[in-house]
């Protein structure tokens, strides 16, 4: 490993997805012009800060696996919200999203990831045994909002298969043509789902 | 602030610049995620530790204003670089690309930034005393490289103004078509340019 700090913090910065090498070293300059002679209140001593205790703190939800401090989340720990329907997202992402849209009541289960044989991720691989633990009783609906890819649908389908059996009504997510899009701009694959899910009006 | 660690984690990786709300959230999910159960060889230990050094270790070179950890940074202190010719960049990221180019033997000197009324950098915010305190005898060329933009131009022609009547020779990066471009895609400034530089054959 490089002994040049300047060095090693960019490429540490270019282990973050997305950030290629060229990003890293930019950004590397930036933190350091940045917090030059800003002392302890930096933005790099506020990051590396942030960083440290993010995740010594972080832990997954004991009951939805959701990314939380304490060792029930704030949504399961919520008395107002639904235990009877679960919706079944594939990363914290998902659920965030799905709660920025204030348009769901019941609680959530985060898989960590969808079924990619190509990335080598099979069903051991997600969060499923403690999805099934959850389906005692009160569970009525499990909600598929994975992804409307190939891993997402395949996820899905195999999430669909397991819990069926337990005589639960299992839904997934709308496709079609996103609110506020011009047909003629939509993908045909969309279009084509749009056209087939077709609802009476 | 929020008390939550997580979202100040996402909140600290927006303040880096090019990365918006939506990627800060996925950055921290993604590091938490490639954390978890690391213990102290974690990605964000190791990012947190290479933040912390790196501000705490980087300075100035204090003849060319390049980062470096050092008092006088590597390229300075090469005796095999040639001192009497000088690169004027715009900034660190700028020099790192030179210096990759492999076809510079001669020293720099970091601006750290470029004119920009609009942005309210005016000549006093960029390192150009020391560049004037630089010109004492053995040096005879400047070389402007800082970029091929409004403001990149404005700062040229500032710099060649400022170091001209001490009587050296003052340069500017060729601009033209980008070698391997093909002429149908090169912007109709960067062909103009090209068409009035053209050069014997």
């Amino acid at each position: 490993m490089s002994q040049d700090p300047i060095t090693r913090l960019a490429l540490e910065l270019g282990r973050l997805p997305g950030i290629g090498e060229r990003s890293a070293a930019r950004l590397a300059y930036y933190v350091i012009k940045a917090s030059h002679g800003a002392g302890r209140q930096s933005l790099a001593h506020d990051l590396a800060k942030a960083l440290t205790e993010c995740v010594d703190q972080a832990r997954f939800c004991t009951v939805c696996q959701n990314l939380t401090t304490t060792e029930v989340c704030s949504v399961c720990s919520d008395p107002r919200r639904d235990k009877t329907i679960i919706c079944v997202v594939e990363g914290v992402a998902d659920l965030r999203a799905l709660e920025a849209s204030g348009g769901y009541r019941g609680v959530y289960h985060v898989l960590h990831g969808s079924l990619s044989p190509l990335e080598g991720v099979g069903p051991d691989d997600l969060r499923l045994r403690e999805l099934i633990a959850r389906l005692t009783g009160d569970v009525h609906e499990i909600i598929l909002a994975t992804n409307a890819d190939v891993e997402g649908d395949a996820t899905a389908l195999y999430v669909a298969r397991l819990v069926k059996p337990q005589g639960l009504k299992v839904t997934r997510l709308a496709s079609g043509i996103p609110m506020g899009g011009e047909l003629e701009f939509v993908d045909q694959a969309t279009l084509g789902r749009a056209l087939e899910d077709r609802r009476d009006f």
